[in-house]
């Protein structure tokens, strides 16, 4: 492995995160809560620590597929270690672990949170917890691509390893350009979104987080009601449409701003996202059609939980525990499928799941007919065996390590369903489970370990597996 | 399709079920409990029906592939609506459907029972639905190979489609003899588990049934008391100890007739398998020794569940619905485990398990080395690019139907711990699950047409999916 080349790039990111922790200082600043010296008190070590890393001679060295891979999980690991800083230094956590759990949850977009009341924290605070969700949301490593130059080849390792999918694709040729496209487009939609709020009767301090929250997919509220609390039509359709949005692949609104409509309408995973949220929308709408009282009220309440679920961000509107069974059973499935590859969405990925779905297809056809060639397309396409092999890979990990996390996690002592939804949770960054991690309770009740156990299962799902093993890997420090 | 062949074969196999039934039906002559008319009115207009069918002019045709999966499906399906009426008939079932759960269950291996009180059955009955599981554990069609001969390659593709696990072996160039070894071993070790249990003082009737649950790795009782009823350490410990070898692959045992112990020991399956029998005993011993009261009872009690859930045979000697959590958590994983390929056990297969494993590492190692060759090794040998594919894509098809099962069977309004371990039990033929169908409860809680699901899922998990869902594909009957 290059060394110099990952400590220059880790202390960069570092002075990144650095960089990103002074909206939050300001807004400590204006609401004069007392947060202040808290981001001070990590702000200043962490810029010099950076600096002193990014300062490491790199002699223009190339980066390998691995140091990639590398760089981007002890990146995530180290931001979430110094983003826990100033929430456990300002207080309102029990332990360090619990500030992790929390940050974790920021960065990751999964919006689980210790804490049953987070009015209770000052506004910087506040703040710096929502926007670790736009950030995570479309990538700690795009951010540093779009304001650092960097040598193409060296971007690309990044960005496979951090952007979500079976395959990462470049916008444009130039990896710069092609994060400065996302981000932008990201960044338009977030403010369009903040100004519908504000629009709407949301303080403004609000419209900010809670449109953090939704562009990231992540989910934390800023006090206990939720969006449930605001009350308003206006709002909960908004939220729903834009949730929506931020869960489509964006390489969709690329191929619109060139106005290639016809190829942006072309893209199959999106139709199929499209249609599994209308088909689960009107399927849990007449499930709970008496629950709700009345057609209207099932639809608004199904619509914002299906979308909110689908594209893992977890805001509720109503408390979904109370539910029928099927109801609650089609949103652990939405769960597992996720949003599109591409997006700021967790989960499977649809195209995942489409890709798992038409191999079995072309399983059992190639058992009909043992001698033809049988393909497996996406947009008309075939599949590369490469995605193939490493889409079912994934899928098989996938099972695997859900089975494993709720094992080790089931020590805490609680039921199955808590177990396993709460694991389903965090691994496909979404934040509500089932029970006694339910839309209205919290993850407090699990002990520090466990905590930490569910915080990994946090990174792993958001770096989709295979970076956090390879950290593990043994051949991965011994050259 | 070649429309002949195959109908002249479920012939067979009809005509196969008539006589296998006639143990069954000598028992309930000796025991004069009443049951015979049922039998008799099943077994005439079934033979009659099998005999015509058989009697369809073949002109030795070849079979396809194909042509095998849609018998092996058809025939099960078959099997199961014939072998249900005696039960129906005989009463102690409300509906045909519960009749035909109950004999599913039977064939496809799994125990799990609508019945809260089996001693009310019949004996005749109570023997049918014991023996079920003993011929479904090796399979009908092996069955019918030993007795009727066959061409050599359409035989290889009727085997493919119903014996376990990723590749079907041959153990001898002629299928023939392969079955004849394979019945002769399991035979024969039915017979010394028979002998044993009479031995340790167990009724002989008693000593019948539940060998077959074993043999088979069924698990029907014959009292609602179960295995605890007998209350004996020898029994058990040997029931304990033959579950496990009837979990084998049965090629160690032909290596072992041929002297080959070495290749018996070599084989890394049967390793692994034994290795986490072992860890999860320790680990759950460790886990109940307050609630067992004792290291010793704490471990007879671990044991047997372990083995009994691996091997998924679903006989219980305590209510572990009532064990800490991180217990139950580990038995459901082994649950998905299963046991060896080629043996009568269920479940997802050890070997599989281990493929994708291995493949997962596999994927690590590539990404570190994107220019080497890696390949995924089992017993020594690098697994065919075929066999890696079909195993990674069944795992992904598991995955997608038990969210799917689960789904639907949420309909009949029960809490997810119950429904999603109602369709592990059933898909992975293992018979209790937790909560409301867990050791000491029934299926009887389910809806009709759930039960005919739940039906479903035990035929697909006992032919390892494909095979049922070729029955549905198109191209199937278009040809």
């Amino acid at each position: 492995m290059n060394k110099r080349i990952i400590v220059s790039t880790i202390g960069k990111i570092i002075l990144l995160e650095v960089l990103l922790m002074i909206p939050a200082l300001l807004v400590s600043l204006i609401y004069r809560d007392g947060d202040t010296m808290g981001f001070l008190i990590t702000m200043v070590p962490a810029g010099i620590a950076g600096a002193a890393f990014t300062s490491v001679k790199q002699s223009g060295q190339r980066m390998s597929s691995r140091d990639g891979y590398f760089i981007v999980a002890s990146a995530w690991i180290l931001i979430s270690l110094i983003g826990a800083l100033p929430l456990y230094i300002n207080g309102g956590f029990a332990s360090y672990w619990d500030a992790l759990f929390e940050i974790v949850s920021g960065f990751t977009t999964t919006g689980a949170s210790i804490l049953a009341a987070p009015e209770e924290l000052g506004h910087g605070v506040l703040f710096w917890r929502s926007f670790t969700h736009w950030i995570g949301g479309m990538g700690v490593l795009v951010f540093l691509l779009m304001v650092m130059p960097m040598e193409n080849d060296n971007s690309m390792h990044l960005v496979r390893a951090e952007v979500p999918g079976p395959t990462a694709g470049k916008l444009v040729p130039r990896m710069r350009t092609t994060s400065m496209i996302l981000y932008g487009i990201y960044g338009i939609m977030t403010l369009i979104l903040v100004a519908l709020l504000c629009l709407f009767g949301m303080k403004p301090f609000d419209s900010f987080c809670i449109a953090f929250g939704t562009a990231g997919t992540g989910g934390f509220a800023v006090s206990s009601a939720g969006i449930a609390g605001y009350n308003s039509l206006a709002i909960e359709v908004t939220l729903g449409i834009f949730m929506l949005l931020f869960g489509v692949n964006f390489t969709v609104y690329h191929l619109i701003m060139l106005r290639k409509i016809k190829d942006a309408l072309f893209m199959e995973e999106v139709r199929v996202y499209f249609a599994i949220v209308a088909a689960a929308t009107v399927a849990i709408t007449l499930n709970i059609l008496s629950f709700a009282g009345g057609l209207g009220n099932a639809l608004r309440q199904a619509f914002f939980q299906v979308t909110s679920i689908i594209t893992t961000t977890g805001f509720a509107t109503v408390d979904f525990e109370l539910w029928p069974e099927f109801s609650k059973h089609m949103l652990l499935l939405l769960m597992v499928v996720g949003a599109c590859a591409g997006s700021t969405g967790g989960g499977m990925k649809v195209s995942r799941v489409l890709i798992i779905v038409k191999s079995f297809v072309a399983e059992i056809r190639q058992i009909i007919n043992p001698k033809a060639i049988v393909t497996v397309r996406v947009n008309g396409k075939p599949v590369d065996r490469k995605t193939l092999s490493s889409t079912r890979i994934y899928a098989a990990a996938y099972m695997l390590l859900l089975c494993l996390f709720t094992l080790v996690v089931s020590l805490d002592g609680f039921d199955f369903t808590t177990n396993f939804t709460a694991v389903l949770s965090c691994f496909n960054n979404i934040g509500p489970g089932l029970n006694k991690v339910g839309p209205m309770a919290n993850f407090s009740i699990y002990s520090d370990w466990a905590k930490v156990v569910l915080s990994f299962a946090m990174l792993t799902g958001r770096l989709e597996i295979f970076p956090m093993f390879l950290l593990f890997a043994r051949s991965a420090h011994d050259r």
